[in-house]
């Protein structure tokens, strides 16, 4: 087992360095995953995120339908899933996650997908100020209730890429499916 | 000359990887640049950013007097200038620009900062929606209307860090300071 917690005052940082996420949903029997390369922390204590989500997606409909949502986030050894949930809608295919070769477990306080394979986890609750800003900007802001990353590149409470293996790092987007991965340490001397 | 203007539909692009950014603002014979971890891409055209900025700041306190503000991406050439705006506030040093070295031309349509150095900049208008979500938790959100990058580095559209010098590389905050550089690249097969 390589995910472990992550104290919630410190689950800002899985964040900070601007990573593509996936998006995890679930509603009424329905479960979906999608790629959101526009996502960034909000607050620190108690933890907030900022993720743009459009009004078109299955993800949409299903998050403002049961008001929780996961974020993981993925690693250079899913690029081609994290590409693949972001190339289809859940909407054509009520099969996706098995089309695309998503493994998950349901988040235990919110039911939603955490993805095997990513190295960071987060169940989320949408915030009560989303309604002034999803119709307009397609904004949703949520508190972070849970928290968990892989500990071979993320322990006492920061990411550790550079001692870490490469597949593990994870992906920035660029435009149209390229991304760059995490690179190298740029450290205070 | 390396910094070209960027359409303003591409613009986006600038901040799609989540790089760590400097805001810069101006209002009343008053110029400042601070660091921020926190800031997306929040449409694509016309393009808008969000970005947060707490309340406890000068640049903050300007941003919200002038409804402007410019988004300049530094890259690892400036890594210890980024440190130094991001380390002391303008309001206990009002030269807080000459002391952290920060040379910079005032942006044709605000009159905000553009860090020389930067990778890109971006001249930005705060949005009317702002006001529901700058309250509650400090989240500006604003439109791009003017945008620059550096050719040797972002071209047609796109980055191009895989073939640029190292030194240009856009920052991504870890926390305290320390930051990754973007690496490799990892585009479709």
């Amino acid at each position: 087992m390589t995910m472990q917690p992550v104290l919630l005052n410190k689950a800002s940082r899985l964040l900070n360095h601007g990573p593509t996420v996936l998006v995890g949903s679930a509603h009424g029997g329905r479960t979906n995953v999608m790629a959101a390369a526009w996502a960034m922390p909000l607050d620190f204590d108690p933890p907030k995120v900022a993720v743009v989500i459009d009004q078109s997606t299955l993800t949409r409909q299903l998050v403002e339908s049961s008001g929780v949502l996961s974020v993981c986030v993925p690693c250079v050894a899913q690029a081609d899933l994290t590409r693949a949930v972001g190339g289809e809608s859940g909407k054509d295919h009520p099969d996706k996650l098995q089309r695309c070769g998503v493994a998950w477990t349901a988040g235990p306080e919110t039911g939603c997908p955490l993805v095997e394979g990513a190295i960071a986890w987060m169940e989320c609750r949408v915030l009560p100020a989303t309604r002034h800003v999803a119709a307009p900007h397609d904004l949703i802001l949520a508190e972070v209730v849970s928290a968990w990353a892989d500990d071979r590149v993320f322990s006492n409470g920061r990411w550790h890429f550079e001692t870490g293996p490469q597949d593990l790092r994870s992906l920035h987007h660029v435009a149209g499916g390229s991304f760059y991965a995490v690179g190298d340490a740029v450290f205070p001397h």
